[in-house]
């Protein structure tokens, strides 16, 4: 990703078809009108698009959505040539009930959508669509696709991404369908290590780290490597490390951007006493949230700290 | 629960139907002989079962699984009356790709399965039924019932759990088509407030608590609570804390039963520091890997330092 | 020590001879006339008195004092059976110009007092009396009797606590003497294991702990068992383990009673992971300050936790 | 003090006179033959010489010593223009029965020394001078140096170090007489800020740190700066910081020298996170037991994890 707008990257992998909510988290960092959106399908795939060079960056979900799940991602990101977090995007979990014009209510018999979709809009369909039957598709989008361009498709209706009724032409009978009306998911932009995003004062630094041993105190002292500098953490997560018994890995989210010296901090501590850390990225957050410091914390106590040291560091016989 | 065998739970309700991997988990607890098992369309609709008296016991999946999430279940098992865990199972992902008695390969167009299923038999497929067509259902098990049961099904296969393939009649091309061969998904079975299982020397106490504000120290503080008793942690997740920006639940599980006094120590810190502690549970690891203690940390230890804390205290003057 | 008034402790020994500060300190807790005052040439003789039962307490500086210090008590407590402290009082380091009647300042050459009284009134001294020669005594007090009653004594003047002056029958020609105006001592009173005195609100528990290892950790891990449970530490001096080298013992003042919960669990985890710890008491601080409770350390936050804890244990089946 | 040996200190300021244990400590680190030894009266005076440019460096007791308190020196080193240590000397406690040429044991009748040497040497005393009576000195080498220079004394023997005896042309009739025979007594040596002794591989560094606050916490956090960074405290002594009533002053010896990197991050922490740490210091330990380093605070671990966050931040764009 090189600085420049005129090579910025063009040609996004996402989790497709066009129409899932990956897809409208896509269209909030790019335009096909100067982008190349290339479906994948599945996260695997869409890393690897990236990986591979076919595509310059993949959006990908992060956090338990509809049609593929944070694990996959935080395997994936890890597993394979390097990859870093440059975004993240937050899109609302709001599903239509999708028809051809002309379709009524009282029309419906059977109801496409991904298996985890029509579990989320259970309770609106007992009421509205006492009788219908679910017919499986492989994403929200699929089944809109599938009956907006198959006259014969065996199903009247496709429970769907809210914006993806307009993106196949189809008509929403309703956009308030989920149980859940609160729902959110979060996406992330990824492509190969190059450029960080500069800080903002509103950041996240993604990290995944193992852990020396299994003793209680050991995830404590990682811990404390964060608190010791003041960084606060928004997401942890225990990952079975595969090779071996009994060790852990942690995927982290950490308030806070490499360029903030305590960050830096942070990192220079974990790298000291994990046998693994890996970097995947400081980047934006989603909901602008400023981060708050703590005392002693911001880069001019850490710059005004390290000037003292370094008056007594001077004064060493050598 | 009761303790008398002939009382013991006789109607479980899994993540149906019959076949799924969530079938093989409550293989390994109960059997059909004795027992009635009730397939549930989700997770949430089978923990409801349990806590509608409709079953018993309900055995859904804890870790990421091929058709259900442990994010629905961590969310179902705190949201609603009172539900705790009473066991958990390993099953091993392994994938058959079954056919009709009499199918070959060669002759195999389109197959159906759960999305997630079809993602995780990607490159056998790629390499084996190159220009198969994927048939999206509700569940593997879902797809390989369709199949044995309506001649008119339009696929000619299914990606299904390897004991499925009997279940329904069907006959295995191969057992080996899943692109890691070594995945094992957590199942857990779980139940009303009740009798909780006598403590094993190897088990794990499951919990979810809230902390008191988003300060660096907040989550560390939370974490010495376990350490200052020599409790080991063997998985943390962070959840958001939906109602209130910038607070964070925990989702742990903490080696050790609520029966060993160090458990109950940290269980009595954490009530006094979270605002909201919730127990899921205290039951035998699957693994059975023993519970490693830490020096200071055995109940004759606890018993020692209280002996001699309540010897001083009856020398205070009343 | 029994709790009977008409038993209350009758013969106190104490850092002599009459008028030295630590008489002062005596004569806060007892009078003479209900009780004998046996003077002690040293701190370890006015503890080895209790000891022997020829005393029933000990009254002796634990801080650093005029006469004697800090860490002969803390050596001595610890060095020989059993003692406890049962209170601690705080005495103004004011020292008089003490003389007989008659003497004017002019007329003084030579001034008695402890090598240490000497030092802290150097400033004053070299001001008012500046000719003036020191003649070392081995305390302040017995400079001040043998001005009193040995009239061939080779000086003019002593330098004694303020209310010697008036024990001895002498004249202060200034009560402001001392460098320093606002110093004050802390002394303690000590007798063998027996009745604790009940908490005030206000108090103080004392400890000598061992750590098991010299890593960086041990010492934060002994403090994790007070901050674990709220409990303040006011005084903290790390002495040398005489018998293994790079082995610490701690000498601690906790704030808060044996009776209090917090300060209960905190000994527990004290006993668990230290391989020494002596209560050296629980006492009325002497500045009546009220303890600070930290959210959740009370007794009734305890008392809800264990409650709570003990309502899940009731429901393990044995 | 220049590293040039023409300019070495030639004027050392001591806790006088000659003959003390502060004059045995000056001994290892300084010959008459180079430099001029100035006696002072007690430690702040001592130091006061430093202050004032009269010496180049003194040489005080920092650890209990028994003319001299360690509390005496820790306050005098902060309150006054800054000074620094430079190096530390153990010196054995060890006291001679000292006496002119020709006394015989059966002959003393009074015995001159100071109170506390007095008090160290009470069951030797009470064995083998029964009926000796005790004349106060302001240090064990006034009552030597007396009994040498004043034929009109009035004692016959002196208690003071066994180096003294020499000194002044005394005999030592038994040169065990300390009850304690493994007393040492730890000096160190003051000078003005300057060149700081480089490190040796067996160093500490002495810091005065003030905490913020009193929470229980406070001095946790305060010691998690070290324990972040794998440097162990071989002292820690709480002061009362006397402007603020509940505040705490901390005196500390750290183990490692400002040179090292794990040092400088303990500094670099507590200046954040402290309102006030002075540095006191960084020189070789008498002991010259090499420090042990822990796993990942080494100066190559430090400098890899420093690249390696250097690598990150390169990236960052501007």
């Amino acid at each position: 990703m090189q600085s420049s707008p005129a090579t910025e990257p063009v040609r996004y992998s996402f989790l497709g078809p066009r129409g899932t909510f990956c897809f409208a988290a896509l269209q909030q960092v790019a335009s096909e009108d100067t982008a190349t959106f290339v479906p994948a399908v599945d996260v695997p795939s869409a890393l690897r698009m990236v990986r591979a060079g076919q595509t310059d960056a993949a959006v990908v979900p992060i956090e338990n959505s509809v049609e593929g799940g944070v694990n996959a991602t935080l395997d994936s990101l890890t597993a394979g040539s390097p990859l870093e977090i440059r975004g993240e995007m937050l899109v609302p979990i709001a599903f239509s009930l999708a028809v051809r014009p002309g379709t009524r209510a009282a029309d419906i018999r059977r109801v496409a959508t991904h298996p985890h979709a029509w579990a989320q809009c259970r309770t609106w369909i007992a009421e509205h669509l006492t009788d219908a039957v679910h017919v499986p598709a492989t994403s929200t989008a699929a089944a809109a696709r599938e009956l907006a361009e198959n006259p014969d498709a065996d199903f009247d209706a496709a429970i769907c991404a809210v914006p993806t009724t307009g993106v196949y032409g189809l008509v929403s009978l309703s956009d308030e369908i989920a149980d859940n009306r609160n729902a959110v998911t979060r996406f992330i932009k990824v492509s190969k290590p190059g450029e960080i995003p500069p800080a903002t004062g509103s950041d996240k630094t993604t990290l995944m780290v193992r852990l020396a041993s299994e003793k209680p105190g050991a995830l404590l002292e990682m811990l404390q490597q964060f608190a010791a500098v003041g960084v606060n953490l928004s997401r942890i997560e225990s990952r079975p490390a595969g090779d071996q018994l009994g060790r852990y890995a942690f995927s982290l989210d950490a308030e806070g951007h490499i360029h903030d010296e305590r960050v830096q901090a942070a990192l220079v501590g974990l790298h000291r006493i994990c046998p693994e850390v890996t970097f995947l990225g400081s980047y934006a957050r989603a909901d602008r949230q400023v981060t708050r410091l703590h005392a002693g914390t911001s880069d001019e106590d850490f710059g005004a700290a390290r000037t003292w040291v370094a008056s007594l560091l001077s004064r060493v016989t050598r």
